[in-house]
């Protein structure tokens, strides 16, 4: 979808676009370095130079073969509204040398994005190493002033959105995914924004109170080992009637109604008598939680024993609420063995349900929770498991496994002249120019190959063969005949060119996009163990110019 | 320092705390199951009875053995200024089921953290494994309330804080610490946060502009490889004259000056002639940035090749700034082998200081960047190196080698009863009782064991011969005679108690105080590699105590 701006209309649209999540991201969260810089480029007489800069990765994280694009959103936020205040700058000025002109900080009073031109991929787009997932061009001064807030809006969000959409590859489609992380998470906004971009990553829902208010996903959570340790026994219950579920009776003594039905579980043979006495303050705080929550009861069963204490308490509140009409959602597992633990609990279940006649009862959810990663996931499919629902927090919230995208800003072009930035580390040479990036994809929807042309080169077509070429490496190199041809960095912020401008989905959208997007990919780039690389690709064209370009930089070696 | 604090005062005293730095911070900043448990207290009744938690960490991070505290203060802005507004609680109403009673939300209209006590270590103090760091008191319903964000707070600033304080340790208190790591950290106040909480552990200056503001924390920083690739030759550079140091004279062509320093390096044999050309794009930057800063020099040497091009090119500019009067500041590495890179730079500064007569060239700063961690800082000393001041970022700001501290919140006592959680992992059995702890010291100074006694047991006193045991290990005790006695947790938020009040001191005090405590410790336990672990203890009458509890709720095994 596009949004027509052009003219005086756009400043109007503009400023519909709120300001970033975090009010915390203003144009001082960034590098001193971004200011000492503009001052030497104003200084210089340089500042309005028109320059082109890349924001690209590397690497895939995770040992993986792919990146889920995040951020996007906030950086469009952040340029809506970028403009020093009077305040923000006497704090520039207080930081700089005093030597520094009047005149300077006059021109920061100024500055906005308004001549910024902006071209991304869209967000919750799978992406590759290399390819800009952001194209930035304008004054040199005002892009240099953009860079930090947009590595730091773009690496983590698109850490922890591929690091959820990897969680969800391993578990599949069929369960459910909750993020449990925002205690656990780099402090308040990381929970907040690992909310956010887990969901994105296709998550299901999050504990996270804020960031469900914040953007609209769905909430989870009953209670914890505290609430069960609350208690003392069953005799503390003092308001001990509930209405059945359809408001027809009252039963006046809860309490005993499940005391009865744990005294009938004790004495049933084909449950095997795996326990005698269970815990009493833990079966008062289920009573209490069912008291309260009679519709929606799950509970966590392993403050004390899973399978002598909390699994018969859970099953005798759980039989003194069908008794009322009422359905119990299930059972939390928060330590011990999962797969075996949830394959004893269903088992459990299912006795129950024959046992006593309770259809459904066998197929209460069972969700598990207690650090769990990528890895353990993997190994409880191994296994088998019964589990339904996975709360997970710490390493997905954290991205344990890897806890950063090396996300880089560099320079292309300045006053259409390529720049190249070279590196011993040829992994680490920039592509330089203003680039169109396309996806080919193939007669199976699948897709190809990425590839980088010059700006005004004529873009890939359809059922037209082209060849696509290794960057650096002159061996590699193939045709390829594209089924269709998706052109990937579209224009999020026109600035001065009249373009029209892309809007920024919600989030149920970005998410809905993600899904997609990685069911277009082959599976041979996304398992976990040694996947395929996907094929990032320059046109020969562009080819021939880096290699130019490279040679004309680069200092000739001597061997002595 | 206390702020005495009772009746009307304090009310005043507390509003006089500001809010979290992070405005996101709000009591909707917690996982839904605090409020269901809330609601599922106070439809029980249990609401208002008084629980005793503990916020603690099991386990070192980073295989060390010891932990920074830190984010107190968060938390103390945080319930000095908790309440729900309308719309909070009319969103939590929202998410829970709606057969929960007007009444609750009524309540949550009123609660606020009045009748709540915190108790803490001190922020920046060295901690271990089982102690408490925070131990609150209060309505449970409340407390519980405050779970999720206490240890978000707390979780990722001890982390930060800690990995900062191992860098420090390896890289030596000769050497400046600056903290490069805000585009890649997990999100804006990660970035912030970390900058705060490096600071604390013991860096000397952040590049974050926003931290500096914010925090008053000392700023660094230069220019990027953008810089020097946006200049083409020093043809562009328009405006060359430059003023002297003293203001006497005026330099009409720094340029030609500069240009001149460049071949008198290029023809002196002393200087070895490893470079023939130079990059111009390079030296136009260069150039460029001395004319805007030419009492702040330091350039980034490594954008095309650091020996062939970029030390040649910054010596002679630095010469020319000399000529003028100005000191150059030095140089910063961002790429290659440090270590011979740093040596090779400052044999050639020193042959330079030599060669021209300039006093002190050779003892220019050299900055190293690029990747930087606890080990490479370790491999650098170990093969030698000639480099002042580090940037650290993206494994010092993440905590790359562990992206997560696990501390918890646990209930150890309600109405004066205490409460023990079981686990069968031993490690993770929490020590029941509201407690009192101590750390003993030996009389060279170096703290030798803290321990924890029940609330009314008298306090270890100086002098006098004490029993420490190993909570869990009954052959684990030594008797321990201290030189002096320091009690660890203060009150920091009295609630209606009318005690005192200990103050928040300002960042620069907690850094002097967390830099005093590293050095009260035994260097064993800190050293990188298989540190001896500080001893945690408890007193002979908690210990009976613990295992008496664990005893009466642990259920009897049975084996078929």
């Amino acid at each position: 979808m596009e949004v027509k701006a052009n003219g005086p209309m756009e400043k109007q649209l503009n400023s519909c676009i709120d300001g970033p999540t975090n009010p915390m991201v203003t144009p001082l969260l960034t590098d001193l370095y971004q200011f000492t810089m503009v001052y030497a480029y104003w200084k210089a007489g340089k500042h309005l130079e028109r320059a082109v800069f890349e924001l690209f990765f590397r690497k895939n994280p995770f040992g993986g073969e792919y990146t889920v694009f995040a951020g996007l959103e906030e950086c469009i936020r952040f340029i809506a509204n970028f403009n020093l205040t009077a305040e923000e700058i006497s704090f520039v000025r207080s930081s700089l040398p005093s030597s520094c002109e009047d005149g300077f900080f006059d021109y920061l009073m100024g500055i906005d994005c308004s001549d910024v031109e902006v071209y991304a991929i869209p967000e919750g787009t799978v992406v590759f190493p290399k390819i800009p997932l952001l194209r930035i061009e304008g004054p040199i001064a005002v892009v240099q002033l953009l860079e930090t807030a947009f590595v730091n809006l773009v690496n983590y969000a698109s850490l922890v959105a591929t690091n959820a959409a990897r969680h969800r590859f391993v578990a599949g489609k069929s369960k459910i995914l909750l993020e449990f992380g925002l205690r656990r998470a780099q402090g308040p906004d990381g929970g907040i924004s690992a909310s956010k971009y887990c969901y994105m990553g296709g998550f299901d829902a999050t504990s996270n109170v804020a960031a469900g208010r914040m953007f609209g996903i769905p909430l989870r959570g009953t209670h914890s080992h505290a609430f069960v340790s609350s208690f003392t026994s069953p005799d503390e219950i003092v308001d001990k009637s509930i209405c059945s579920s359809d408001g027809s009776s009252i039963c006046e003594d809860f309490v005993s109604l499940v005391q009865t039905w744990l005294s009938k579980i004790q004495l049933t043979p084909s449950l095997r008598g795996i326990f005698g006495e269970t815990n009493q303050s833990e079966l008062a705080a289920f009573t209490s939680y069912a008291l309260a929550f009679p519709a929606n009861f799950l509970a966590l069963v392993d403050t004390y024993d899973v399978m002598k204490s909390g699994i018969p308490n859970f099953c005798a509140v759980a039989l003194a609420l069908a008794d009322l009409g009422y359905k119990a959602v299930g059972i939390r597992l928060d330590s011990g063995d999962l797969a075996y633990l949830s394959c004893e609990t269903r088992r459990f279940f299912c006795a129950i349900e024959k046992e006593f006649g309770v259809p459904g009862f066998g197929k209460m959810a069972i969700t598990a929770s207690n650090d769990l990663n990528e890895e353990t996931l993997d190994a409880l499919n191994k296994q088998g498991h019964e589990v339904d629902s996975f709360g997970i927090g710490t390493h997905l919230v954290t991205c344990y496994a890897q806890a950063a995208l090396g996300c880089v800003f560099k320079l292309v072009e300045i006053n259409n002249q390529p720049r190249i930035k070279l590196s011993e580390d040829i992994s680490k040479v920039s592509i330089p120019c203003k680039k169109r990036c396309y996806r080919l994809y193939g007669k199976e929807g699948y897709a190809l190959v990425d590839i980088m042309t010059g700006e005004n080169e004529p873009p890939p077509k359809a059922a037209v063969r082209i060849l696509c070429r290794h960057p650096f490496n002159e061996s590699k190199r193939a045709y390829v005949v594209p089924h269709h041809v998706e052109e990937l960095l579209k224009c999020y912020w026109p600035g001065a060119s009249g373009r029209a401008r892309e809007e920024l989905p919600p989030l149920k959208e970005l998410r809905d996009h993600c899904v997609e997007q990685l069911d277009q990919m082959r599976r041979d780039h996304m398992r976990r163990l040694n996947p395929t690389p996907y094929k990032v690709s320059v046109s020969a064209k562009l080819y021939d110019f880096i290699h130019f370009l490279w040679l004309n930089e680069a200092p000739v070696g001597e061997l002595q």
